[in-house]
């Protein structure tokens, strides 16, 4: 299947041409206001012509072949027209019908998996059914059934939607101009990652905006987000799932099997993809990276505004959303204060004073002191711009940012407005024209700024890009057989898929964990005979059984043994405790283990995504985890760099880093075991389940691994 | 002074009325456009007229007496008119001109005393200096020196604002409505708590929008906020200085010392202020409260939107901001069923789908079936509001509204947009009509929803209203004198403010807080005959000095003595210790103490802010503390409820309560010995500067302070 044939048709049939308001009538009169009259038919067998334009009968009845059908009329008349349609050419086609998938019957779902084995055999690129179609104003190709007010919409945002609703909204949006526009609906025959795969390639998008409720391609997504990272083509996400309300919803909606939606954020981590939380920001975010001409070196921030309530705002929440203000330089103070009036103060944030505001010199003084600042990689002026322009700032303010932004000098320079007014179009417009876009009010405003700076530091080269994603064909066969459960220690149901510590630890031991020094004793004298040849000092004694899991809770822990006669002892022990709390445990002997000296209680543990693969999770033990759910994750492999960043992304990071004077944990060797398990993990990712090592404790010098469990699939 | 005469006067005389751009140009141009000319005289010895309207060379000139003066001339000749006017009658005054204290110099500082020293001696309530003036939405009395476009802003929102732009913009804004609008420039002579004081009394005015960046007369704002509380009026505030750089900010634009910022957080939770992070959310969080006719009587909240993408933001953005969606009853599951097509999902939030908002009869059900389900006391309707209409559905849904919100059953209900798009003013104006606000986007509108739940959730007799704060005027004195030091363990500097242990825990025990038994050895043998008498099986000795704060560090604890011999050695060794470390310490003794059992670390203390007197602080001790900022904080005195919340929102609430099966921590004892302590430092609140028990155990009953440090101011 080809998707330009869907998405940069060259002729288009519209079948179900009308008059009424509706699908197939607003379709045509958007072709027909924004369309080249040489590139689209009208098919109608019950008219003669169709808003003005001409209908034919037919498919069949064209006088040339087209490439694209836009087919309006009610499911049950899809397949014929896609064959007809074929016949004269067609391999692409959007298709508004619903009644498929989406209501959630077999008849719906079975209608759509017809829909797509005939998109197969035709080769058709199909967009939908159940969506509103698109807008490709590159070309200005416009099947799409939602009449919106006319303006320049043309720009460089490519934007995917899952929901219609949604791409209606953006359209509507004074702030956004795109290149494509696309309301993929059910999106299971061409799907979302083909059009994001599509504006990943092509040229005159510069930034791609998507709305996404999960992935049933995410190993095509991987590879794309792969090649936008190494492009370094900005893509903005809006995927909803986020809470356990909306992530019920998500699944209603789509229907398929979602992953939980942490794993989304270790994905859009690996690429550098900016995730945001509402429309307005995913519309806002994607402008202003399509707006600006250059993008910010390093990640000190200024604020310039006229008031010191402004100031003030701009100072509160620049450190609640995460951003830093450098100090000025001195050279930049000085600069400042030959300009601001004597009663400024001046500082970063900036109250540049109002007065400024109606001087095109002196402001632009203002801006070229903080732009030279070699501390500040992006400026934003706080301004509320209006519709009505009632205060000749904005003219003095704009003619300086004009003369500024042609620079060599000039820095990245954002409008931040404080009140949601109307902006004035052509301020927008001329302030675009020269870079600097307008962003929404403040709290969104420095989210914005502090997604650019998110974007632009990110280095593909920090993070490890594979993915361990099995295919996406295989992916859909597994995730259906998702049902064996976890063991459990109460209950009947012995699932034999965990492995015992002693098989755990041999395994990861493999891959370079250190987890000390162990045997299993099958028998009373080998516990006593191990002890002996393994010269250990103080040892411990703990069950092998896949079937307990909680072993201290049941007295099959024995600690601190310091003879041949107490390991002895404690083997006995603890197959009669096993035995007293479980009913024909599964034990394969007991583990004689040096004890390992106490460090700093880590948990690495590893849950394998039914959609993305083995993703890592490290955190501090116990309450760290419990209490403050201060984890971090990332999807395997994962690059030095990325573990690096795991550890100290950690709120406890501090009690590693050598805390109250206690010595700094071996976060090497630390960030090295994180390393060596994700990339285990990413090796054994058709097998591994579940892996956790809890705790591994982290010493001065080195780790060691002390209990881990195993679960294959 | 009688704040009336400035904010609701008979007749005002304009001095400096002008022709011009600027303040006394617009000022008249403002006045002409919007009183009634029978209210307002303009005074110009150079003309005869200014703008049509005849001129008086002077305020004696003038026929009859005025109630304010709108002073627009120069600093140099304010205090003249101010005496000419008071003779005419005049006991208000607007006052534009700058250079006063905000200039930061000694000169300027100066005159604004000496204006101060004249308004009392004349009795006259001025705005300003370095003011924009007011409007009087009301009595349309209109002394304000910024042009606006014009349009209906008579409304119920009281704004006092510190920042004169900042009011400029709430003016712009097309979504807000005023009773007054007061810009207070520098504020030292009426203040922000006076005219906040006006607008609790003021029965125009429904909601209060406050700017602050400090407070002046903390002892009036209390007193204020407390009436507020009580007549349940709500305010909503935006104060800068949450940052370390908005505080400095605001220290050097208003040069007050300011108390800490969480101090403020702790005076806001005890009134039930609203406080916001910007001006979009102050202005609309406002305008919101002012709209709706009836106020949530439970916090359940429920969102209807058209989509499934918008539903998912939604569910989303909900859970980030604190939001609570009930599930539907089976009642309104099913009353929902009847009207939803067959392919909705019903849920809360809930996908109404699109169609439904065609539908009048169709959408008030739905409203309806939501409304009365008795889990939801606040509805938002989510839909993008355009300012072009090109979608007639906001027609059927306001409709519907509008039947729903006259019914008895109607619950608070408010318009919830996805995209910043500028709004149909007609709409808003109906649905403001029938009680529906028209929120800005998702992310300010979820969190304006909790705020108004807030509000609402906020039960003043649930608070100990009362406050320890020195009368305004000490303050004043004591905030420059407020130098000392805190007593330090290295260098010279003895302080000798600190008690000791021993004494510190004297006290405290005296408010009923256990601190075990203890007494101070002043010899060797003493410290024997103590552990006798005593009767202690397991002692520890400490020394007892002001001078030595970390007593563990230089080996002046020592734990497990268990004879009274060993209590004899422990004096000794912590005698020579001290003398190691320190040179010529104070020292008082060593305190034999009965060895307390370890319970949960709990930190508990006071500070004394220079504003608002003493703040409680509680918390886990350690890492909790340190590493997690896991403390809550209130103003003193403390009700038993406060205290309760105080324990309850700290994050490591759950190791208090049980973790893990340990036994449940004493919360009533802790509970009681915050309460304890917030009394003692209240009563205290002249002499003690601060006060930390660390830790205080919690056991499983009872409590037991095993440190504690008092220090005097």
């Amino acid at each position: 299947m080809d998707i330009s044939k869907l998405l940069k048709p060259k002729k288009i049939a519209v079948i179900g041409a009308s008059e009424k308001e509706g699908f197939g009538g607003d379709t045509c009169r958007n072709i027909i206001r924004y369309m080249n009259p040489e590139d689209y038919y009208f098919i109608n067998p019950k008219r003669e012509q169709v808003q003005g334009v001409r209908c034919y009968p037919s498919i069949s009845d064209l006088p040339e072949p087209v490439e694209l059908l836009v087919i309006a009329t009610p499911m049950s008349t899809v397949e014929d027209f896609l064959r007809e349609g074929a016949k004269k050419g067609a391999r692409g086609a959007v298709v508004f019908a619903s009644g498929y998938g989406e209501v959630g019957t077999e008849e719906g779902a079975q209608a759509e998996l017809r829909l797509k084995a005939l998109c197969q055999e035709l080769d058709i690129a199909l967009m939908g059914p159940n969506c509103a179609g698109y807008a490709n104003y590159v070309d200005m190709i416009y099947p799409y059934a939602f009449i919106s007010n006319e303006r320049d919409r043309k720009g460089a945002v490519g934007v995917v939607s899952q929901s219609g609703q949604l791409v209606l909204s953006m359209m509507e949006a004074p702030s956004i101009r795109f290149s494509y526009a696309i309301s993929s609906g059910n999106g299971k025959i061409t799907t979302i990652e083909d059009y994001l795969d599509f504006l990943v390639d092509d040229e005159d998008t510069q930034v791609i905006a998507l709305y996404m409720e999960g992935s049933k391609q995410p190993a095509k997504l991987a590879a794309t987000l792969k090649k936008a990272a190494l492009k370094r083509k900005p893509i903005v996400v809006l995927k909803t799932g986020r809470s356990a309300k909306g992530q019920a919803l998500a699944a209603s909606h789509t229907g398929s099997l979602s992953g939980s939606d942490k794993v989304f954020d270790a994905l859009f981590d690996k690429f550098g993809v900016i995730r945001v939380d509402d429309l307005e920001e995913l519309i806002s975010t994607a402008q202003a990276l399509a707006v600006l001409k250059k993008l910010p070196e390093n990640n000190g921030f200024s604020s310039i505004s006229l008031s010191g309530g402004e100031t003030g705002i701009c100072a509160d929440l620049g450190q609640i959303t995460g951003l830093n203000y450098p100090d000025f330089s001195e050279k930049t103070v000085k600069a400042l204060e030959v300009v601001l009036p004597s009663y400024a103060t001046v500082n970063n944030p900036l109250d540049s004073t109002a007065s400024l505001s109606y001087d095109i010199n002196k402001f632009g003084s203002v801006c070229e002191a903080v732009m030279k600042d070699p501390a500040v990689g992006i400026v934003a002026i706080g301004y509320t711009l209006l519709e009505e322009i009632s205060d000749n700032a904005i003219y003095y303010m704009s003619e300086a940012l004009e003369r500024v932004m042609k620079e060599e000098w000039a820095k990245p320079c954002l409008m931040l407005p404080f009140a949601e007014n109307t902006r004035n179009r052509e301020y927008v417009k001329k302030l675009e024209r020269i870079g600097v876009p307008v962003l929404p009010t403040s709290r969104y405003a420095l989210k914005i700024i502090k997604n650019i700076l998110d974007f632009t530091g990110y280095r593909p080269e920090d993070h490890n890009l594979e993915v361990a994603i099995l295919s996406d064909l295989t992916m859909t066969q597994r995730s259906s057989s998702e049902k064996s459960k976890l063991p459990q220690e109460e209950g009947a149901g012995r699932v034999s898929t965990a492995l015992t510590e002693s098989e755990s630890k041999m395994l990861i031991q493999k891959y370079g964990i250190d987890c000390g020094i162990f045997e299993v004793a099958r028998n009373r004298e080998e516990a006593g005979e191990i002890f002996t040849r393994l010269k250990l000092k103080k040892a411990v004694a703990k069950v092998d059984s896949p079937d307990i899991l909680h072993k201290s809770d049941v007295g099959c822990v024995i600690l601190n043994l310091n003879s041949p006669e107490k390991a002895m002892e404690a083997y006995d022990t603890i197959l009669k405790n096993a035995k007293t709390h479980f009913e024909n445990p599964d034990i394969r002997g007991v583990q004689i283990c040096s004890m390992a000296e106490k460090g700093t209680e880590v948990i690495l543990g590893v849950n394998n995504d039914p959609q993305f693969g083995p993703c890592v999770l490290v955190g501090l033990g116990g309450i760290f985890v419990e209490i403050f759910k201060d984890t971090s994750m990332a999807l395997a492999p994962i690059s030095r760099k990325e573990a690096d960043n795991m550890i100290r992304k950690l709120k406890s990071f501090r009690i590693l880093d050598g805390y109250r004077g206690a010595p700094k944990s071996d976060l090497d060797a630390l960030s090295d075991a994180i390393v060596r398990i994700s990339e285990m993990a990413a090796e054994r990712a058709k097998e591994l389940r579940e892996l956790d090592i809890n705790p591994i404790f982290v010493y001065e010098e080195g780790i060691c691994a002390v209990d881990a469990l195993y679960i294959k699939q």
